[in-house]
């Protein structure tokens, strides 16, 4: 029995000013400083001890990381890092403000943006301000791997291969394993893990800075599907702040 | 050619009090966090960027490492930590009050108990409060390998193969390495780069966050002896700061 721990990063400095990020490098907020410091509070106080971390390469979530394992007095645990761990690309949604682009696009426009599962935005050009062309971070990818857009689903496939091949040998070990995502990567392997339908994972979120849990039988699936957080009735009253967002 | 950058932490919580530290976890001091910073930013303007980090697992290492790469913008760089990288262990003299062990033992002993290369300090008790005896972050390692004492000769012996196994390879890739570390360590590192005698090594001090440069030829020699420090006048000054330690 192998047991995985999630961790959303906290609130970003986009986050509170209610833009799209996806793949725009934002750093974490003062609030989302102390989610993530709360985080590892919440680990350290229910006896999880992680042995890995995984991150993203993007800076709110290294943050996160690196605050939840201060506060858990853990920095010194070995971490790994990959693109495949990173937000949805939002494509050419990058930069612009949710509210307006809902007003702009229109309720179900903006709904299928966000939650439909095979649909990505526009794609983002190149020489867009809020493009990663030329990001040093990614100049080891090939340019037919850099997103330019992405759809939960294209999180998805991008996503298991990092699953399969880093994170499940982790867990095959025995150890007890940390990844620090995104609302969106961490949707993706919830979908994977619960095997959630399609359809169903619209209706999904995961709240920042929360712990999220799962013991995984032999084959890696959860024992309980959905994981158990560290602290209940604040993800419950996250979920719905997050279902809110751009309302 | 290849590039090697060594940055030693900043103050730490017991620097500040003047107590011997060695394995001992402690924190940086704001002061610390400063320094840090300051040399994260001092490689951005200087235009050097690593693209892989190695630190010891001592959390003042990864706190100097983390602030200055969130200085320089480059929280996302792959890390490696080891222990092999952790400051030399202080023995016995863990904990201890560096002027009043100097009091107590005399200038003499004091000074060869900082300075001998092979020398130890008496070994430390394993159920000293300061001992790492059960340390979970040491759990992996066989009891023969984790010291009790050490000698800058000891850890010159058990730095080495992480140099020839870890950094190395790295280097040889062609990849510009920033290893953030401690006093001694990057002492046993200098060194070895640049051929120091065991009793030349006594009078070498490395200042506290200002990167060292190295630039390496085909054999891993450094072109010029010393390498360069980004702030070279800063780095002058801190070099007799650190010699003055316990005065």
């Amino acid at each position: 029995m192998a047991t995985l721990v999630l961790l959303r990063h906290g609130e970003s400095e986009w986050n509170a000013k209610g833009l799209f990020t996806g793949w725009v490098d934002a750093g974490l907020s003062a609030k989302g400083e102390e989610e993530a410091r709360r985080g590892g509070r919440l680990l350290s106080e229910a006896g999880v001890r992680p042995d890995v971390v995984h991150t993203s390469v993007l800076t709110r979530a290294i943050q996160t990381a690196n605050l939840a394992l201060g506060a858990a007095d853990l920095l010194w645990l070995p971490v790994t890092r990959s693109w495949r761990l990173n937000e949805r690309h939002y494509g050419a949604l990058q930069g612009k403000d949710k509210a307006q682009t809902r007003a702009e696009f229109g309720d179900e426009q903006f709904m299928l943006w966000r939650r439909s599962y095979d649909t990505p935005p526009p794609p983002i050009a190149d020489d867009d301000e809020f493009s990663q062309a030329g990001d040093a971070r990614y100049a080891l990818l090939p340019g037919e791997l850099l997103p330019k857009t992405e759809c939960l689903k294209d999180v998805v496939e991008r996503m298991l291969p990092y699953w399969y091949d880093s994170i499940v040998p982790d867990l095959a070990s025995g150890r007890t394993v940390l990844v620090v995502a995104h609302g969106n990567s961490l949707r993706a392997l919830v979908k994977h893990l619960d095997k959630v339908g399609d359809d169903e994972i619209a209706g999904l979120n995961i709240p920042t800075g929360i712990p999220l849990v799962y013991d995984l039988d032999e084959n890696f699936t959860p024992v309980t599907r959905g994981g158990r957080y560290l602290d209940p009735e604040a993800a419950k009253a996250a979920i719905e702040a997050v279902a809110n967002q751009g309302r």
